[in-house]
C-alpha cells in the first residue's frame, strides 16, 4: 500500500482491507477481511474483462431477482457451488465412528406426526414398496432406547408432498419414531426417485452452461437424536440411483451409502406384510455423545 | 477426492469442479474452477456458523432485491470492495510514463456538446469558478494535435445534472473539446465537491457496519482520444478533499492528484477573465501510442 493508501493492482486486497480498521464488530471485520483477499486473488487469476464483470454482476442480479418467500436461488447457488455442504461439514465435524451428517434440505416440516414403529409413511399406495430398518446406537456400541427419528422423503415421482399439496395427502411420507429399548427403528414406506433442483432461473442455467444436470439421487433424510447425544441431521441415499456419483448439490458421502435389497421371495414378502416385491434398507446410525 | 468422486471437507473445491468437465465453455470452466477454489478456501477460512451463512445468503438476496434498471446495487458492491477497480487496473495497464485510468462511474453521457477551447461548461454560475488547463502529450513528448477531451463533473453540491434534471441546466459541467496543435486544453468549470455514493441499500448499511464513510473525493472525470493512441479513461482529483485518503470505491491513484490553486491576486483574476478569487488547476495527460 502506498504511505496515504491509495490503490493499487500489487495491494488492491490490504487497501481495502485497511478501510475496516474502524469496524465495531470485530468478527465482521474478519469475515470481510478474508473474502477480500480471496475475492482479489480470484480476480487477478481470472484477468476478467469488462464484459466478463459485467455478466458476473448482471448474473448476481438476477439470481437475486429471482429470489422470493417460497423461491431462494442464493442458497440454490450455495447448494450447487458445494458451499452448503461445506458449511454443513465444518458445522457438524463428529468424532470417528459417529455417523455423518449432510445438509438439512428446505423441506423439513416441524410437525410431522409421531407414529407407532413401524407404521407405513406411505399415506397414498403410490410407488414400490419398502421396509426400513436399523439401529440407533452410541460410539460406544451401546444401543440408545428413546432416540427419535424423523424421516422424510420424496415419493416415487420424486417430490415431496409439500410440492404436491392437494395432490399427495398431507404429511405424506413422513414420520417420527421412537426407538425402544433395543435401539431398533423400522418403518414401511416407498422406494423415493431422483428429482432435479428448481432449475427454470439463473443457477438452473449456469448448470446447463457447465454441462451439469439438475438432480438429486434418491434419498431418504433423517434428523435422529437421543438423550445426551449430539442431534445428527442427515440423509441415506440408494447407491443404484443413476445420480449417485453426481449429486447436484453434492449431498453424498460414502458412508451415507445404504443397503437398498429388492425382496422377491414370497416367504419373506408376507413375512413384512406386503403382497408385492419390495425394497428392503438397511441402515444404522451412531451418536456422538454431546 | 474419493474414487467415485463424493463429497469430503478436505477435498470439496476440488469434487465441485471436476463436474464441470463436459462445460462447453471452456473460459467459463476456468472462471467457475478459479471462484470456487478461492470460495471454498474462504469457507474454510472463515469457519462460518450456520447463521453467518444464511446473513451472507441474506445480503446477497438483498442486494439483488434493490436493484433496478436505475439503481445497479450490486455495482456499487464490486465497486466499495476495490472490484471495479481492480478490473479497470486489469484492463488498462499503461506503459511507463502513460497517464493512469481509474473508473468510468455511472454519470457519464455520450452526447454532450463540442464546445470551444475555453468554453465554460458551467452554466448555472453556482460555485467557485475554476480554470482547468493543460496540455495532452504522447509518451514521447510530442502535443498531441487534434486530441479529444471529455469532461464531466459534480457540482458544487456534490451532483451531476444527471442527477437533477430540472434542476441543473441539461449539460451543465460537461463538455468536448478539441486541441490544437501545441496539444493544450483548458477550460471553465465550478470546483466540484464531495458526495456521497448511494447507501440506502444493502451496501450502504455494509459500510455503515464496517465503519466506512460513503464519500467519494471531490474530482474531474475525463476520456481523452487522440489518433493513433489509446484512450484515457480516468478522473483528477482534488488533494485538499477531505476524503482523498479514502475514496469508498478506492478511485483515487497518486498520479491524478491534480494540482489545485486558489488565486486572489486581482491581476490573474481579472486576466482569466472572472469577477472574484478562483482555482486553477493544472493537469497534463500522456497517452500511450495504440
Amino acid at each position: 500500500m502506498s504511505e496515504q493508501g491509495f490503490f493499487t493492482e500489487a495491494t488492491s486486497a490490504e487497501v481495502v482491507i485497511s478501510r475496516n480498521a474502524k469496524a465495531k464488530d470485530a468478527r465482521l471485520a474478519e469475515v470481510m477481511a478474508i473474502l477480500t483477499r480471496h475475492l482479489h486473488a480470484a480476480v487477478k487469476e481470472i484477468e476478467p474483462t469488462e464484459a466478463e464483470w459485467f455478466a458476473a454482476i448482471q448474473f448476481l442480479t438476477a439470481t437475486g431477482h429471482m429470489c422470493t418467500d417460497w423461491r431462494q436461488e442464493y442458497i440454490l447457488l450455495s447448494d450447487v457451488l458445494g458451499v452448503s455442504m461445506l458449511v454443513d461439514a465444518i458445522n457438524n465435524r463428529k468424532p470417528s465412528g459417529a455417523s455423518e451428517s449432510t445438509v438439512l434440505g428446505p423441506f423439513h416440516v416441524t410437525d410431522a406426526p409421531e407414529l407407532p414403529m413401524g407404521a407405513d409413511i406411505c399415506l397414498d399406495q403410490k410407488g414400490e414398496p419398502m421396509l426400513v430398518r436399523g439401529v440407533i446406537r452410541s460410539t460406544d456400541g451401546t444401543p440408545l432406547a428413546g432416540a427419535k427419528i424423523d424421516v422424510w422423503q420424496a415419493n416415487d415421482e420424486g417430490f415431496y408432498d409439500v410440492q404436491q399439496k392437494g395432490i399427495q395427502p398431507d404429511f405424506n411420507l413422513r414420520g417420527v419414531f421412537r426407538t425402544g429399548p433395543d435401539g431398533s427403528y423400522w418403518f414401511k414406506a416407498v422406494k423415493p426417485k431422483f428429482y432435479p433442483i428448481p432449475d427454470d432461473g439463473p443457477v438452473g442455467k449456469l448448470l446447463a452452461a457447465l454441462g451439469r444436470h439438475p438432480y438429486r439421487p434418491a434419498h431418504l433424510h433423517y434428523i435422529v437424536e437421543a438423550p445426551a447425544h449430539g442431534r445428527l441431521v442427515t440423509h441415506i441415499f440408494d447407491p443404484d440411483d443413476p445420480y449417485i456419483g453426481s449429486d447436484a448439490v453434492f449431498g453424498v458421502k460414502e458412508s451415507l451409502l445404504a443397503k437398498f435389497d429388492q425382496i422377491t421371495d414370497p416367504g419373506e414378502i408376507a413375512q413384512a406384510g406386503f403382497d408385492r416385491p419390495f425394497f428392503r434398507v438397511d441402515h444404522d446410525f451412531v451418536l456422538a455423545p454431546a
